[in-house]
């Protein structure tokens, strides 16, 4: 009605006949648009259905498996169970838990909770991929970002101590090394938050090494409040930045074994069904033996040398040479990392040990008979 | 078979049919697995599809909205439509636009690309939620995240201020302020991620604020590097951290102000029919009128006061009191934050009476006629 009125005070009718045209298209849209809303409303509805139906399937089934477990380790305990056979309903057993994390069906399981650190940066945000194939790329990505970061963590350290002894005439200026520190606080948190990613996505890894991180964060914020001491007698006084280069490019050394050995180990264990493909390798089994004779050796060095600086920084503290609160606090930070890192590779060195001890008595068994 | 076999050894007959029994039970829950697995994989499949199709209709949906809204900006200027027929549909093309992007459809349209940034930190994972009450959810967390933060911003600077006078003796301890360095770090950078997420998330931030949370990001961290001079001449040596809390302080209050400000915008526009919920109001329209100006003389001062001390710093710097770095970083830093803030301040002025003009404009035509 009231579009033809105005139309009666407009000049052509040419104009008229094209503002009805677009009266219909905007018409058109509306619909459209309301239509869209409904169909959007309605699928989201019907999968938010399915979804709790299949959730319920795969506690239920969790459950189940579960239970059978206990039930097959108790019997094996009052030796009601061949030992063999019970070793066959456990492989199945694995087999049927690794299709359940595994499979399409994980995104149905209950999400891990997210944890207080990501809450603290991100809010109330869901970090957990449904799609599987997501989540293998957030794991990959995680290990090439630990290869690119263990490259750069022996690098930088290294530049730094051969510009010292050739540039800079044994005295380190504050900026590069500010820079450097800086650059490991953003790649802590970094680490920090794709772990805490990882653990939201089902892997196992284990909860020491996300503390770890936090730990090195810390001392990353407080070395950099700590001022670098320059000319006179900076050898002296820069002796302990000095340790703590050295010390970082052992963890380089380090880092990029661990992450080839870790590698290899989770083809293995995907291989042998034995490892959910989220898995971050610090623990327990079998494959790639001879290499773990390397690695150990360098990581208990390493973390023999780390509670070394840290002693080392809490004396020059005690003593009196430097009395700044950031020695003391990266000195009890240090020996905190080495002790804990020591914990968790003898754990994991037992857990590995005992399962070989239990692999080795299952399958010698059938020879003695 | 097998287990017919074994069982012959065993001493009682009892284990025998438990064996069974567990046999059987762990079959079933293979075919649980197996049958979980395959239903996951299939319901995965279909929603993947249907969203696809929804995904279609809403890009194309978007696109016919684009093309209608052309047409009649076309027409308008070549004075073919009448004003207040246009003013019409262009609010049903409002409308029409808002159930697409506030509606459940949303989920549905193309996702913003995360941003560097978020890629950095998190790695490949999606933060865009898909259900619009979650969506809302972070936009609220994100509004109380950015109260509790702005009265902690007000606390903080004010203590030490105070302290200072009454404790310290006109001389701040390192520890305090390396402290409240830190916090802001941690601040700025939960603040820079959120925006983004909500960015991703489908909200109109400008870009600007996010640049300005990595320029104070930057700034904390260069800030932790810097040295705090004591005795003697402290009050001197000092002067420009002392600012700096000042400035501090008038930002918590400014901040308090934006935040109540842009809540009630928020629901007057979203009662309006004019923004998305998912919006962070800076810009344009109606609503609380009286409060903007109020507002807008304090933002104006505090980026007065923000370029006062950022070329303060940068004075000392080239007159040769301090000669650190961080000085002259931080003076430019504090500049370029100011001269951005009054820009995107101005513009966003500027589309606001523009918007406003044309209302009046379109409002006032038939007292005209």
């Amino acid at each position: 009605m009231e579009r033809v009125k105005e139309s009666e005070s407009e000049p052509a009718s040419s104009s008229s006949s094209s503002a009805g045209k677009l009266e219909e298209e905007v018409g058109r849209v509306m619909d459209q648009a309301r239509e869209l809303h409904e169909s959007g409303a309605s699928l989201l509805w019907k999968i938010s259905n399915e979804e709790q139906s299949l959730r319920q399937k795969a506690i239920s089934l969790e459950s189940s498996i579960r239970r059978v477990r206990s039930s097959i380790n108790s019997l094996i305990s009052k030796k009601l169970l061949d030992p063999e056979f019970a070793r066959k309903l456990e492989e199945d057993l694995q087999r049927a838990s690794s299709i359940l994390t595994d499979g399409e069906a994980a995104a149905f399981l209950p999400a891990e909770a997210q944890g207080r650190f990501l809450r603290m940066f991100l809010g109330p945000i869901n970090v957990r991929a449904s799609r599987k194939e997501v989540q293998l790329k957030v794991k990959e990505e995680y290990n090439s970002y630990r290869d690119r970061t263990a490259f750069l963590f022996l690098l930088f350290p290294l530049t730094l101590l051969i510009l010292k002894s050739w540039i800079w005439e044994g005295c380190l200026p504050a900026f590069p090394v500010q820079l450097y520190e800086a650059w490991l606080l953003f790649l802590y948190t970094g680490l920090a938050m794709r772990e805490n990613i990882l653990r939201a996505n089902g892997s196992d890894i284990r909860p020491w090494w996300i503390y770890h991180h936090y730990c090195a964060m810390l001392m990353a914020l407080v070395s950099l409040t700590w001022e670098i001491k320059r000319q006179p007698n900076c050898a002296q006084k820069q002796r302990g930045v000095e340790l703590f280069l050295q010390w970082a490019m052992m963890q380089g050394v380090a880092m990029l074994l661990q992450n080839r050995y870790q590698r290899q180990r989770l083809y293995t264990r995907i291989a042998l069904g034995k490892a959910n493909r989220m898995d971050v390798v610090w623990g327990e089994t079998s494959g790639v033996d001879g290499q773990l004779w390397v690695l150990c050796p360098i990581l208990f060095a390493m973390q023999g040398f780390e509670a070394y600086v840290g002693l080392l920084l809490l004396k020059t503290a005690f003593v009196g040479v430097v009395t700044e609160w950031q020695v003391i606090c990266c000195g009890i930070l240090l020996v905190l990392m080495a002790v804990g890192n020591f914990i968790n590779t003898i754990q994991t060195l037992m857990t590995k040990s005992r399962f070989k001890a239990k692999m080795k008595r299952s399958k010698s068994k059938p020879e003695l008979d």
